[in-house]
């Protein structure tokens, strides 16, 4: 199958070292979407939603292995069982908050993404769709309360 | 970008009409993951996890408006502040349970895919990366309660 970009994310982080690793962990950190003009049309009734679920490419990710060691542990995982970049289809998701939408362009908060990151796919996020209750976490139960903290490293270059 | 899948999704679904349009309206249907054997590694650590997060190809989708009258809607709107299917890169996006794994086979609910649905990357579900509070949902917001009862009917075969 082959995917197209439609656009392109544009956020304070050129490189991978010292990007925040969830939105949670970058919290007011603002950024643009720039919408390809032929898809603008595609973002009428968007602005009357707060939050969005962007698909993106991990572009600068190459090839992936089955066990990674997170940023947030200490012990290898498997693959699946974390959001590190490198994947057999690099597909990243983040939950984002949109603040206005000027023409083309979609300005945005909670930006965890490189700079020049080719966006697959823009969705309204619809709590009872991508929200859920009772929800047990694996090995993250622990780690994931530091993630705020934590920040990317050069690992997964 | 290519992508691969890298499983197939089976479901009680064989075709689009009377399935359900989301997976909350989808509560308690069941349906098997089977994750090709040369990934299978990577879902170790995979089954701590209540909750995954499923990117897939809407396989039976073929080209796309940027316009469009959702099911839950009577007004023709922006494809990005919709789920339909039919999208430039047709990717799809559920939030499901997860019940158990047994070797690469992952037994989940609240299904919403047709089956057959071609595979793309599995995602552990995180509260603090995928959830939000205080959310809008434009158009969505009366519609949306009614999206237990919603059904998919032929509109985007």
């Amino acid at each position: 199958m082959k995917m197209k970009a439609i656009g392109t994310i544009h956020t304070p982080f050129a490189d991978l070292a010292g990007m925040p690793i969830q939105p949670a962990g970058a919290a007011g950190v603002s950024g643009t979407v720039d919408v390809f003009e032929e898809y603008q049309d595609g973002l009428q009734d968007l602005d009357g939603f707060s939050h969005l679920v962007l698909l993106y490419v991990f572009h600068r990710s190459e090839g992936y292995n089955l066990r990674v060691v997170p940023f947030m542990d200490k012990e290898p995982r498997g693959l699946f069982a974390t959001r590190a970049p490198k994947r057999p289809n690099p597909i990243g998701l983040s939950v984002v908050q949109l603040d206005r939408i000027d023409k083309g362009v979609l300005h945005i908060r909670n930006v965890d993404m490189l700079d020049g990151t080719p966006l697959l796919d823009i969705k309204p996020y619809v709590p009872e769709f991508d929200s859920s209750a009772d929800v047990r976490t694996g090995w993250l139960a622990q780690a994931r309360k530091t993630v705020e903290t934590r920040q990317s490293d050069d690992r997964f270059r």
